[in-house]
């Protein structure tokens, strides 16, 4: 019974049928009707103008997005428990040609300006130090935690007093969104976020995420910068056919409704163990080794997260069947 | 009539399924059962141990190759005409951290022994000069050319002579092989090729190309560097899913021959006006501005090639009928 | 007797006494009042305000200079014998993170508006092409010849109409504007040269060049850039005082028209010979394998260009014996 | 009274002496008698074989050895307080294309195995992570502390284990050396270090540091990359006679216990407020700001370390009035 992570999900068929109608001819890379219409779909949804453009993984969009944002002596400021800080083999080093991500703290991977603020205060002034010009925060963190509007809100006004480009890791923004119940743009540019890495694949898709900038002039630098990195894929339509299956009708929206459901089933099962709120599809359990080991015997598959926790991850097809009972071995431990 | 480009043709039907039916729950990244088995395929295609891994795209494929080869200090030699140098947006650079392209000339967009020997004595020795240390050839050409096993190899013996890596740009690759009925390897390895970009996408995939290394262990540091440009997909098992679906029953050969064929007829109704010899699916006319005028008015798309002559691309699913009817309209002329 | 490189004279007496006078205790970097008087020093030069920083190298002036025009995925127009493409081990694309030189002819090292515009008309249009937003012309050229003012004033306006920033590499600057006998700023910005690299090395310095901005705003970014590349030295103050003693009583002007000088001599001995006319400090002379052997056997020390010509360079301390003894020695061939 | 950085020093006579005995004419760049001594002079000076260059800064030596030991998507491991990670605006990350610092702590500046193994334990395994491939420690330590030799060995038998290259930032190795009484090869490679930066600039000198490989193979790739960087200078004999100065009759040494004891001195007046033990030239002195006006108030220049604390650093040259009369100030306090 797979736990172990939303990447490893099948695709909807929504987005099956989608990019089967997508299969007439039509210009290459991103010339094509479906890509085209991408500005339009964003700019409804998030009511004001956006541009926004297809890459295949998440790392291409934040690493496109930051490249976006600084320069090479430069810096970005994000947790240290940040995506793009541990998992991602450097890749922003690599897009932004050696900038430094500079890294704070805060509870549940959530920077907050008090911890933001600590930890510019630290940076020097002068040639001899890199200075911050950019902001990133995950939504929802890697803790499995959201950011309240008003906290995306208080990050952007620290954004913005210091200068900082506001860049959001949306990996699983569905699943933030879901959770809020408030429009997308509350949790993401009211809030002040200039670039948005919006995951789809995580959530049903296939290969495509949606870098949406709210601050649209960004996008011609990453325009370039997409296909030198070699991800102006030829036949861009099908990427774009899987993104405007997912936003319509809202589906994005329904199947990170899905999986938070299904993590809020196993939370309510391990209550007195949470490591962290589940505010989002992300389950963090204190399990002993041995716990951990009656688990995998009896057919779950997660991640050990640390030698005293593991990580339960649920999709938009997670099983009702299979949560249950997980929830019900998690109670008989 | 669509004869812009091979890459804007859809998806065949064989890779669609082949795609469907990876759609079971696998473990993400490269570590499904479908990118498992991509070793051993290429291994019995070019009948000895190869190392294989899924981009997205040619230009990935051919970065992360040259990547492999050479220091940021050190220098490719290639083709004036070769899509690295001309269009990838300067990928190289930024996958190789700023090595230099060395440009050669050559009839119908090849290389030669001699043109490449010429060029490489006009670069100086020591430290103010960038070393030229692997050599990058496109089969089939840019111009729609083949490099003969023979040739290959002279191309090989040269490199090997001059301590160069050996890179083959294979995005029609197929249509090579195609035209030269020889096995896949005596058209690349066989020659000394070390690292093939085996073009798929232009050749009825979707999005996956296959880059191949016959010395396996370059495919270290191409992990790592994948990753790091973003083009590790979480969901990897679909491009792997369409490069297996390609090679099953050589498919990628019929695909070619198809598309070859087609050429070949329009070729012989131009016959007079061939800029290059048609060896793959390229067609390359000398038009004036009044017959391409008149050819757009008929109803056929293509791309103008310079002031004086057009291209046409055929494609694995080319109309026999819109095909015969171009060679129809270019014999009236 | 010495006439391999004018960058292997020793340093004027006047820079070793500019330099002693420095000794002083000052605050470090470019905090001293030496490194401070550059920007009024340069600006009084050139009757205008510019910004100026010293670096270590004629290779770091040219590349801070272009990491401050172009982006890594954008491109630089130069002549194709330029030192930045030639001689520099791929140090601009170090220093720009990979954007591409494009390479231009023209007789005698020089570019034109003509040769430009015909190489940047073969650039494509779109993000597969690297856009062209500079152009770098070298003063004197690599063959020892002079943009007289009108010439540089072309290419300023070639740079305007195409939009491209301009960038003069001046390792030799003294040498034109001797021969010129114009204004500095009629031989560079008064035609749209917005940064020089002046030369100092070569014409009786030690280890100073000047990076003057004439777009003053250039200078920030590259105070970081400077930093970054090791290039900010903690004794600046020496540096600086170098410069400030060759600016001193037009001490640069002297000192290259010595050098001019005794090539004008070594040219009216070879007058036949010359593959390029005499214009600053370098003859470029056809000489036979015989030839030079003769002339090394009687003790001239030079480098061979190809095989069939020698380069002969002067410097500010070139022997008015020695000039009139290699003088003799090539009438006498 | 100057002890804000031994970066603000004169040069010492015998480096002015030296650098004037190298005037004459040589060969430019490294081919000169002076730099062709060097590899001599540093095996002589640490009894084994070693490669050495000169380059201008400790910045450009401490980045082009790393730039040596890892790859762009690897990592080095080095103090949290390290100046490759505060001082230096992200030049490791230049030099060796976006590799990444990855930061352990330990008292006084100073990693311990300890301290390195923890860190080193919350690195994943596998292509999204860093490999961490090379170690960097700093000798004397920012915090003007000193590894002893068996401090450096169990550092460097660590490195061993982990299949790390070992680099030593000796920007004040001849401090460090000093206050150990070792010889110098026990206070380095005989502990493991394969490539030095030996400083020489805040000791005496004028614009040289040296760059020694004890894994002499490490210099083939770093005279590309210096000559890439800019910093191989066309009079590359003043550098190399600065070097060979320092080391004559060991005037590094002499020079170091002069500001060393001068340290001293400070630090017994300051006794009950020592920050870190002083074992090299710099005091941290725990001052409030009261005090801290007072003192500059008496004529004593100095760096605020923090809102708690000063930072007095000795050179080569400190007058022995001066620093009485701040050990008098100190003790008055």
């Amino acid at each position: 019974m797979p736990f172990m992570s939303d990447n490893a999900a099948p695709v909807h068929p929504a987005v099956w049928s989608a990019m089967q109608a997508a299969d007439g001819p039509q210009p290459p890379y991103d010339g094509d009707s479906f890509s085209a219409a991408l500005d339009d779909a964003f700019s409804a949804l998030f009511a004001r103008p956006c541009a926004a453009m297809w890459v295949a993984s998440g790392t291409a969009a934040n690493c496109l997005a930051l490249a976006a944002m600084v320069r090479p002596y430069e810096a970005v400021l994000c947790h240290e428990l940040a995506h793009i800080e541990r998992d991602e083999c450097g890749a922003p080093g690599f897009f932004t040609h050696g900038a430094k991500l500079i890294l704070a703290g805060g509870d549940h991977a959530k920077m907050t300006p008090e911890t933001a603020r600590a930890r510019l205060a630290r940076v020097g002034v002068g040639v001899e130090h890199t200075p911050v010009t950019a902001l990133s925060i995950t939504q929802a963190s890697e803790a499995g935690c959201v950011y309240t509007p008003g906290e995306v809100a208080a990050m952007g006004a620290f954004a913005r007093e210091k200068g900082l480009r506001f860049h959001m890791d949306g990996a699983r923004f569905a699943n933030a969104v879901a959770y809020l119940g408030c429009s997308p743009a509350a949790a993401s540019c009211e809030g002040g976020v200039e670039a948005l890495s919006f995951g789809f694949v995580k959530n049903g898709g296939m290969g495509a995420e949606a870098l949406v900038f709210f601050a649209p002039d960004m996008i011609e630098v990453t325009r370039f910068n997409r296909k030198r990195a070699g991800h102006l894929q030829s036949k861009g339509r099908y990427l774009a056919a899987q993104i405007l299956a997912m936003l319509k009708g809202d589906l994005w929206l329904d199947n990170a409704r899905h999986a938070n459901a299904a993590a809020g089933e196993i939370a309510a099962a391990a209550a007195g163990r949470l490591i962290h709120p589940v505010e989002a599809n992300e389950v963090f359990v204190a399990l002993s080794a041995a716990e951990r080991a009656a688990l995998r015997e009896a057919g779950f598959a997660f991640y050990d997260w640390d030698e005293t926790a593991a990580r339960f991850v649920t999709a938009w097809n997670s099983d009702e069947g299979e949560v249950m009972a997980l929830a019900k071995a998690l109670r008989g431990l």
